[in-house]
C-alpha cells in the first residue's frame, strides 16, 4: 500500500469566502500551506486584513502579501474611478465592468512562481463558475489550460510530479461552499466581499459580490456573521 | 480585397538582443508599440535602461516599467545571492540556475492584462529555443499553451479577434537574430546580455548570456557594437 503524504502547496488568499473555503480544504486534506494574497490596487483594503485573518484562523505555515500594482493598466471598476454597479443581477452572461483584465492568469503565475521555487505543486484557488460574476477566468477550462500551461514552461517539465490546480468550490453554488467552509469550521466572521464598502467601512449590500455572499447565506439557510459582527 | 491594419500590440522589452528583434519586428508590421520592461528584483539594473534605449531607439508609443519583486519567491541565481555560473557552455538539457520560476508566465500574464486592456490582441515576446539556456518558459509548446490560456481567461473569450503570442526569433540561431535585427536596423549597442557584469559596469564574457550573445555575433560575422562602445 502506497500512502501519498501531502505536502506544500500554494492557497491564493483574497479575504474573500470562496478562498477561505479553498484553503480550509486544503488544511483538511494534510497540506502546508503557503498563502499568498496579492495588493493589486483594489480600491479598499479591507479585504487584505480579512486575508490575515483568515490565515490566522486556518493556520498557515507562510503568508506573504505580494504588492504588484495592476491599475497602471486600467480597465477595470474594481482598480479604477469608474463606479461598482449596484442592485443589478449577477449575470454569467456579459463579461462585467468590476472583470480585472487577466486578474487570474496573474495570481496564478505568481502562485506558480512561488510554488516551483519551494518545489510544491500543488496550488488552491478559490474560483466558482456557479454563483459567479461571469468573469472568463473563473471557468474550469481557463483552469484546466493554465495547469497545461504550468507543466510545460516551469520545472515541471522535467518532474515526475506536476502541477495540479485545486479548485474545491468550483463546482459548487454559492450555499454549498457555505455550508462546506461551515462543516471544515471556517469563520466566515473574517472574510469580506463586498466591492464597495461604505465610507464607515461596511458592505454596500448591493454590488454583485455582496448580493452572491447574501444568496450564499441564505440557501445555507444560516446567517452571516460578518453581518452579526458589524 | 480585405487590408487589415495592424493596430496597438505589447512588446515585453527586457534590454536584451532578442527582445529589442522582436519589438523591432513588431514595428517594421505596423503595429503601435506599447512597451513593457519588468523590474523583477535582477541583481543589476543595466538592463533596465537598456530597455529604456531600445524602446526610444525602436519608437514606441509608451514604455512601461512594471515593479514586481520576485525576489522574496527566491529559486534563481538571478535574483538572489547565489553565484552566477561561469564558463560552462549554455546546454538546453537541464535547467540552469540562472532560470526564475515562471518569470515568462508572468511576464506574459502582465502584457495580457495591459493589452486586455487596451482592447490589443498581439503580444510580442523575444524567447528562442534554438541558442538559448535551456529555460522551459522559452520552448514553443509554452507559448501555444499559454496562448490557448489567454483567449480562455480574458475578455478575447467573447471576442472574434484572439490573442496572438508572436514569437519572432523563437526558431532563429543567434547569428540569424542578430542578422534579422541588423536588416531592421536595431541598435544591438544600445542592448544588454550580462547576467553578472562587472562592478565597472562591463559585461564578464563568461556567463552564458554572454556566451550566447558573442556566438551570434561571430555566427552573424560583425562585431558586437556594444563591446566596441565599452
Amino acid at each position: 500500500m502506497t500512502i501519498t503524504v501531502p505536502g506544500k502547496a500554494i492557497a491564493l488568499v483574497s479575504g474573500g469566502l470562496d478562498s477561505a473555503v479553498s484553503a480550509a480544504v486544503a488544511k483538511s486534506q494534510g497540506f502546508i500551506l503557503h498563502a499568498l494574497t496579492v495588493r493589486y490596487g483594489q480600491r479598499h483594503s479591507i479585504e487584505l486584513n480579512s486575508a490575515k485573518n483568515v490565515c490566522d484562523s486556518i493556520g498557515v505555515s507562510e503568508h506573504h502579501i505580494f504588492n504588484l500594482d495592476l491599475r497602471c493598466f486600467g480597465g477595470s471598476a474594481l482598480t479604477d474611478d469608474y463606479d461598482v454597479p449596484k442592485g443589478s443581477k449577477p449575470s454569467s452572461e456579459s463579461i462585467p465592468v468590476t472583470y480585472v483584465p487577466a486578474r487570474n492568469t496573474i495570481f496564478l503565475s505568481l502562485a506558480l512562481a512561488w510554488a516551483d521555487s519551494l518545489g510544491a505543486r500543488d496550488i488552491f484557488i478559490g474560483v466558482s463558475s456557479v454563483d459567479y460574476s461571469g468573469y472568463p477566468d473563473c471557468r474550469p477550462e481557463f483552469i484546466s489550460s493554465f495547469e497545461k500551461t504550468a507543466n510545460l514552461g516551469t520545472r515541471a517539465v522535467n518532474d515526475k510530479k506536476k502541477f495540479k490546480i485545486h479548485t474545491p468550490v468550483l463546482s459548487l453554488t454559492k450555499a454549498e461552499t457555505v455550508k462546506l467552509g461551515l462543516s471544515l469550521g471556517v469563520d466566515f466572521g473574517l472574510t469580506w466581499s463586498c466591492y464597495d464598502p461604505t465610507d464607515d467601512g461596511l458592505p454596500c449590500g448591493s454590488c454583485e459580490s455582496c448580493q452572491l455572499r447574501a444568496k450564499g447565506f441564505l440557501g445555507a439557510d444560516v446567517l452571516d456573521p460578518l453581518l452579526l459582527r458589524l
